[in-house]
């Protein structure tokens, strides 16, 4: 195991990306640093805003760290949002409670995306640096951190639409009128992106994950050409570095079911499954090439600890025996859930999947 | 060929429906008679408000045929809302511009589905069974009219939620926490959808289309549970009828395309395919057993005409050679599209499609 793992007091997060064996599936939530805590909701007060909560190391490790001390998880996740690169090229991120997020400055034509500017991950980003060194130090090997950025399709869906958006019209119309400009732009988003993970795997992150939260809303071709291709190339790009190719990579398509064979191929280790998707059939599709994280409906946690508990024993079941499972949720925890019934889910996942001895 | 068909002057959309061959690919879009022509904003400003468009059977008429008379399309569809069994519930429908449907009771409980009125359709729906008289009458046999309603779980979407929803999580609430509840809504409504497609058969809809609108928001299981069967027990009273027995029904899940092999074996004719899904993995996963309708992503239709010619190109070779394809977008058409854009649409399935004879 490479220098970044080989002190974990927890290493089944690495094991099961690997696809070795483990004594328990491991477990983690995404967005498991959020909103639904008590604790979180304090520091996010004290912090005044949400950007000055992303953007202080000490509070985001601080938020980071929270779920670890209340539940068994087996990992942390850098807390960060996903628009740290389209904010540090200058687009003007605001994010409003409840209205998502918007940019002052959105990229519309091939002469904005000309200007956009290149961040450098070590000063324009540095306190998403910061916070990774202060978490890996406070983790102290507990379990490994996650790192992760948007795709470059997700962060160009808000870059040039400007705010969250449901039929994506603009971006849309970019692909299909102006597909020069869209090539443009997430090529820069490519190197962005390439650059971003890597600093993160220079400064401690011990495993990454991209999500793309909107490759879903594309055309089967146009996601290949448009999501898939500028992720590969972070992909790449990443197994090209001599730190960062030692680290397991996950890639999520929410809505991308049926691309899982193709997203396979592309070198990562994992992908992550939203519930839509059996993950029995997954497996079928990869021909277990790769790991599978997933894929509790989030709705799930609304539900009795009876239903919770049967559901996670339907998850394991679905995936079946063998190795390569992390469990998680098929999208992020919303916010108006009881801590309770994380836990129940969490000691669920560990109890239901541990070999009896 | 059944009676319903044998004096059609254009019958390509019920060979292809019927895997039969045909001179070129037959072609409708969803929403065909909508915001986007300027002949529909005229009536509909006439009518006052949608409801009253839906409810007035020769304002119905008129903008069903509105398209017929500007596009070469192969089918026509009843103007109508896919809330009225709801409506005709009690529920208090009301639709208000930009911000989507909403009841003014929505279904909660088990007592508030207990209570719910099961609708007669030629007197509770008469309106809906004299638009589809009248336009059968006025169409004059110059296409076939497609009849359709929402499916259970999409109406129940709307009809627990309240209004549209993002995260339906009320609805989700009441599968996880009280499934029992929700079955017995999904009854009621199988049964309210079987007799109110049964009644467009009867008074002259010649293809029947149910619209699983949000099925794809549901996880893999409960897909089958709670969406799927439902349109099943709708398949199987429909074939046991005998008048609509002899109709072509299309299924279409948006978001469904990993589960297209379940739906194949439901017993209906065609599946709807949205963009995410390519035409020819689809026939290879359905094994040619069904037709399949779609799948443009709408937003294309704002692009050039060179643009759309070559994506309907794109569309036609994806699904290949050989007859049981009706072309269609892979969602409705939205407002702001150009008619002529849509005309270039039309003409080009048809050109592009042609035998060279």
């Amino acid at each position: 195991m490479n220098s970044a793992h080989q002190d974990l007091r927890n290493d089944r997060l690495i094991r099961a990306l690997r696809r070795q064996d483990v004594d328990c599936t491991p477990v983690w939530i995404m967005r498991q640093a959020g909103r639904y805590l008590p604790e979180y909701r304090a520091t996010r007060e004290r912090a005044g805003d949400f950007l000055t909560l992303c953007k202080t190391p000490e509070l985001a490790c601080e938020v980071t760290l929270q779920p670890l001390d209340r539940f068994d998880l087996d990992a942390a996740i850098l807390f960060s949002d996903i628009l740290t690169i389209p904010d540090a090229m200058g687009l003007g991120l605001s994010l409003n409670e409840g209205e998502g997020p918007r940019f002052a400055r959105p990229v519309r034509t091939s002469a904005d995306v000309e200007s956009l500017i290149r961040p450098d991950p070590e000063s324009d980003l540095r306190y998403v640096m910061d916070a990774v060194r202060l978490i890996r130090r406070e983790l102290n090997d507990r379990v490994p951190l996650i790192g992760f950025s948007g795709s470059p399709w997700t962060l160009a869906t808000y870059m040039v639409e400007g705010r969250s958006s449901r039929d994506f019209s603009r971006v849309k119309d970019m692909i299909y009128r102006e597909p020069s400009t869209a090539r443009a732009l997430l090529g820069i988003l490519s190197e962005s992106v390439s650059l971003y993970l890597t600093a993160q795997a220079h400064a401690g992150a011990q495993v990454l994950m991209i999500f793309d939260t909107w490759g879903g809303v594309l055309g089967h071709a146009e996601y290949r050409y448009f999501s898939l291709d500028p992720i590969a190339q972070i992909v790449e790009a990443l197994r090209a570095d001599p730190v960062a190719e030692a680290l397991p990579i996950i890639v999520f398509t929410k809505g991308g079911g049926q691309w899982l064979p193709r997203i396979a191929q592309i070198g990562c280790d994992a992908l992550g499954c939203d519930w839509t998707t059996s993950l029995r059939e997954a497996r079928r599709l990869v021909q277990d090439q790769v790991a599978l994280q997933g894929n509790l409906d989030p709705a799930v946690l609304n539900a009795s600890p009876d239903k919770i508990r049967s559901a996670v024993a339907d998850v394991l079941a679905d995936f079946g025996p063998g190795p390569g499972h992390v469990f998680n949720l098929g999208h992020g925890v919303t916010p108006g859930i009881d801590p309770d019934h994380v836990k129940v889910l969490v000691d669920s996942v560990h109890d239901l999947s541990r070999s009896p001895s």
